[in-house]
């Protein structure tokens, strides 16, 4: 045959493809699939069916028994020697054996079992049975005063994380935060198969069915509705209640925020590598396009999925035995998935962003439970025909979702494709830093998302407008305190400022490039520190590029300006100061309290105090450093 | 955006690609890539190169130390409990926990490790140094009489295989076989990297890299011209070999003949999914098709391809350390790439094929190398960009090819697409049975086919006539010997019945499904095992349907029939033995030998016997035995 016959050929046979595409895609435009239904009290235990089995929520301890204690090292010691990695190969052929050298070292020598332990369980641990499946949780009730709404929070983890990745946010999520008026109770579980949970014993056990069992577990624990926050294959179970059960999970905060299987997200995806303004910000382009890149990169890092999700129980058969394997097998994903660079290291950056003792306290869950293999099942079930044909994804859920976007996420969705299900979707946090680890690499940040994803949750649930069009100011001339006006926060969303009532304020404008911004970045956090919890001081600074261009960030740009110098006060959408165009508020604040030298706003960190009634009460000009307000804010604590 | 725009402006960007790769797709035809030059003496072993190197070829013994072995035992014995496999899974997620206990115990209590060190060692072992690696090496040099030609053949084998999976080949190759006038010396590398021959040092020692350092093995050996069988890895490397030394490879035999990354090779194949018959015989279209379901399978099975690709040192850590690991790695392939349906099974039906001493020697060989890292590196520098950008496979080569296609094997590539780079591919033998590991699953039948294999490259390269067309017989009624006739063997080749000169002969009629058949075939095994050797006796066997249509089959189910019947003696294609298109031969028989009730056959197993000078002497009827020609055979030897 001709070449030019086969070419022409291959064009004929394109275009009928291209039509069967077209009517392909037609259909999943028009027609979303049914909702499927579950048996919810399937049996996933062995057979037969224990009728008097303890449906009580027992306490559990976590041991690590020094049998446990004493095989483990006696493997570590007996560890065979390494293939030594090839020449400067970092971690680009996996796990680099030189350096784990070092951290099985460490477990064997350094690491501090019965610490570890202790520190395991400083939180409540319970088991109870399930569907047949023994499920362990912590489960977190703060003791607050009444005025404190307690909020309950179920928090799911990923692969090949566990329960323990949330322990630095739990400090954060069950104590009340200066924003806002609650907390959370926290029910964190192993997800079965995962640590401290019972795995199924047949085949079926999917997301989908995992979601039945983990909603079935929140009614055993005595909550019908709750907020649910997931990453990982946490992100996956989670998305699937917010669908299966709509009338349950009153908000979904995920920190994956991606479609798995959903062709028309794909089609588009494709189609935005032409026009990719089409589906995603200009600013957010590069985290999908070049296509061909991410893709690599994506091929580059998913043998894991492969592999396991076909054959699982090979690979665990070499971890179950080898804490060698199972520790490379783990903490490589560490590496590469906290930022993709890392891999060009020799020690792939591992301790950048943890230490060797969190690392390894997750690692002792999957060794001293056993659960790599039937944890690694997962993704089989994950990607077997008869999951993907659920098309859960491809459902719509009007369960309010909320997503936070690390820099280095394995995979970046943008919100337009998200609303292709998410109905609700109703913001994403961009994040200029941190990876896929977020809970353990960003807690702080990552749990004061959460926070203001709830709260906007609950705005959306009492039916307050979110559209922010409808602002409305009240005269600058005539308003008499700042509880009157409504300004943005850093993520565009609107906060009225009655919110603050009761509050001693300070309002600050800001500029990350001025020569007064270490000083005043520095002393506005210490200032906030000691009083923030001590006597209500609340700071509000506003970026301002008014004064020769220093804060000529986005307001992205400025949210991880501020998160890197840790800030913990409220920083709000970048305003003019001065001007026609100047913020109602700051107008409002120059007519109260008028300048030494004229009421426009001299230069960035002006400071206005404003009592506990929202009344301007002070003002101090630049030079004056924050810590010098000290003796005049005593006046109205 | 709505729906429809949506569609057709997909359907726009579709008819845009499609120019494109047709573009792309003439380029390919129009222009192959360059043959790469490569540095011959490219140092792999740590720098600084010894200059003062040993260069010799040193004798190597292989053994299980009891330093080893009791390492081995030991961990055999402290191997970790295993999750148990999930409820009627079979190994459908991978290797049965269940029964991998069976597999260690068995390696743990029965393997003779020092029986089987001596096995290994039946034959001479070498190493010598090639480019800074020591190259380890089995060398079979046949002793036999001087009218027997001694042929080099190099035997490369594959992941996760090893020198070991040839042995049951060595005898049958080394050893004069009836049918041929030369014999095997063999030189069966450990591939660098592999068992007993080091590894490379630093990155990029691909396929192509290795081609180098076995060629120049070769060369050190003292062969620059040879013959090359290889599967798996083997065949991507000898296919390089006769890429890059097309001077010095003769031959090419591989018993998995595929173009690996070929993109009209794929264009193609797609295109067959709608026209099958443009690229494949119709009778071996379901090897390839639907293509849904066989890229299932192959995304089913590929998973460790892809972790070997990218991550080969993290889960190298896992198999290194566990000896329950690397067993289960190496031996699930045994059992789903023998065959696919083998899954189904609790025990992979591992032993319906193989035994467990076998596969262990296999295993035994990675474990007490420790090479299972380095072997699987292989992977990560074939999918390099480097490696691809040679575009390797789009090369074409004029060493002639032989490829043997196996029923179960992973790939199937029909011969027209082979062509494209195989530029005289002579012939695909098609067998009905057998899968991945031919050499260790069907021996006898891998070692016939490299023995016909070799004697048409060598017809090829003295240039006999190979067209079929030119077939001249002669006159029978004026012939005098049967050496005058030429016949077709089962696949399809002309034989010149002079290659039976100095032989006693039977010809016999036979078929498949005859009251007679068992019988036969059996007695017909029998007289030709005690004769063949000792007196020359060779039988040459026609099958014929004229006889109530006893032997329907096609030339491949008659060969495939006489295969598991274990037939050793030579099956030719079918013919007619009565009417006037019976064929010139079986004239000649009868008008030689005529029978009792008339000249023409009665029935199937008519026998004739030709003595040493090619003259019919002797004429028996079907009823007649063969163990009965005994008595009549002993006039003529």
């Amino acid at each position: 045959m001709s070449s030019t016959g086969m070419v022409s050929k291959l064009i004929f046979i394109s275009a009928a493809l291209i039509g069967l595409l077209s009517f392909y895609i037609y259909n999943i435009i028009t027609i979303p699939p049914e909702v499927p239904q579950f048996d919810l009290n399937q049996w996933w235990g062995p057979y037969p069916i224990d009728l008097n089995r303890d449906l009580s929520i027992r306490p559990f301890t976590i041991e690590f028994t020094d049998v446990i204690i004493n095989d483990l090292r006696e493997r570590l010691l007996h560890r065979r020697e390494f293939t030594p990695p090839l020449e400067d190969a970092g971690f680009t052929y996996g796990f680099n054996s030189n350096f784990l050298t070092q951290v099985l070292d460490y477990w064997q020598n350094k690491y501090n079992f019965k610490d570890r332990e202790q520190f395991l369980n400083r939180y409540n641990h319970f088991k109870t049975n399930i569907q047949g499946l023994d499920i362990h949780f912590v489960h977190v009730k703060p003791q607050v005063s009444n005025h404190i709404h307690v909020i309950p929070l179920l928090m799911l983890h990923g692969w090949p994380g566990s329960f323990r990745e949330f322990y630095e946010m739990i400090v954060k999520l069950a104590r009340p935060h200066p924003s806002y008026n609650f907390v959370f109770e926290l029910i964190i579980p192993s997800l079965p198969g995962f640590g401290y949970s019972e795995a199924p014993v047949r085949p079926g056990f999917g997301p989908a069915e995992m979601a039945v069992v983990i909603r079935n577990l929140m009614r055993r624990i005595g909550h019908e509705r709750y907020y649910v926050h997931g990453g990982d294959a946490g992100h996956i179970v989670g998305s699937v209640m917010a669908t299966l059960f709509q009338d349950e999970v009153l908000g979904f905060h995920t920190n994956m925020p991606v479609l798995m299987y959903h062709p028309l997200a794909t089609a588009y995806t494709l189609l935005g590598s032409i026009w990719p303004s089409l589906i995603v910000e200009k600013e957010l382009e590069s985290r999908l396009y070049p296509l061909s890149q991410h893709f690599q990169r994506h091929l580059e890092e998913s043998g894991y999925i492969h592999i396991q999700a076909t054959k699982p129980d090979t690979i665990g058969a070499a971890l179950t035995d080898s804490p060698t394997g199972l520790a490379a097998y783990i903490l490589e994903k560490f590496s590469t998935w906290t930022n993709y660079e890392y891999k060009k290291a020799a020690d792939g950056k591992l301790l950048m962003k943890y230490s060797l003792t969190h690392l390894l306290d997750n690692v002792m869950i999957y060794w001293a439970t056993n659960s790599i293999t039937t944890s690694m099942r997962l993704y089989s079930e994950a990607c077997s025909k008869r999951n993907l044909a659920l098309k859960l994804d491809q459902i719509p859920t009007n369960v309010p979702t909320w997503g936070i976007k690390f820099k280095h996420e394995l995979i970046f969705q943008p919100d337009s494709l998200l609303r292709l299900k998410y109905k609700n979707y109703l913001h994403s946090t961009i994040v200029e830093d941190g990876g896929h680890f977020a809970a353990l690499e960003m807690p702080d940040l990552l749990a004061d998302d959460v926070f203001e994803a709830v709260d906007t949750f609950m705005e959306f649930h009492s039916g307050k407008n979110l559209k922010q069009e409808t602002q409305v100011q009240p005269n600058y001339e005539t308003a008499k305190t700042i509880y009157e006006f409504t300004v943005r926060n850093i993520n565009g969303k609107d906060v009225k400022l009655d919110r603050y009532k009761g509050h001693v304020l300070v309002i600050v404008n800001v500029a990350s490039q001025c020569g007064l911004t270490d000083t005043n970045y520095e002393q506005l956090n210490e200032l906030y520190e000691r009083y923030a919890i001590s006597k209500g001081l609340r700071i509000l600074a506003f970026p301002c590029n008014q004064f020769s261009g220093q804060e000529p960030g986005t307001h992205r740009e400025i949210f991880n300006f501020a998160k890197k110098r840790n800030v913990k006060f409220d920083v709000f959408e970048k305003v003019d100061v001065n001007g026609d165009n100047a913020h109602p508020l700051w107008k409002f604040l120059k007519r109260t309290q008028s300048g030494t030298f004229g009421d426009f706003i001299k230069w960035n960190f002006s400071k206005f105090i404003i009592d506990k009634n929202g009344v301007p009460v002070e003002r101090f000009g630049p030079n004056v450093n924050p810590i010098d307000l000290e003796p005049h804010l005593v006046k109205y604590w």
